[in-house]
């Protein structure tokens, strides 16, 4: 599982979800560069792993929308932790590698 | 960053210094299937990141230890936190691909 969080896709799909009940579209369009494809077989994935609940409405035309399950709100929170660490420490990161290509050069 | 942490390595040896300090031959014993080439790498990059801190002790041979730095140990007590959610979860997640499955056959 700690794998998956290896892709990006899934991460993002995570922590978008993490901030409430989303459409289709609206994941589409909080994931800057994730194709419909790609959103379409993230989406499964989490469905199928128990992380995501699909709810389609029998409108014309159906409306689809996705939820976190509690399984799936457990990791969110804790993958949106991780982000946030990763934003906070960007700078760091990125300054402790300059240092050490400098002393290693 | 977060892409890192789908490196299954990088993942195991922040678990394992979490858990303390170690030797070379420490990390290598504690994570079965790691060759010594990618453990070197692992650690070099984690102490690129300034995560990880490396010492050689000038002994003879030469000793070598590897610890978490301030910013590595916030970003592992995460990650292990993730590990045990991962392992707590792995049979419940695995019950809700068959189901899953079976319902989409």
């Amino acid at each position: 599982m700690l794998d998956r969080l290896g892709d990006r896709w899934t991460v993002l799909v995570l922590v978008e979800l993490s901030k409430g009940v989303r459409r289709f579209r609206e994941l589409e369009r909080a994931i800057p560069g994730i194709s419909q494809r790609m959103l379409t077989l993230t989406t499964k994935r989490l469905c199928r792993d128990g992380l995501v609940e699909r709810t389609v409405y029998p409108t014309i035309p159906p409306q689809t929308d996705y939820r976190l399950t509690p399984t799936g709100r457990s990791l969110a929170d804790m993958v949106s932790a991780l982000a946030d660490w990763s934003r906070d420490h960007m700078d760091a990161i990125a300054a402790a590698r300059s240092r050490w290509d400098q002393e290693h050069a």
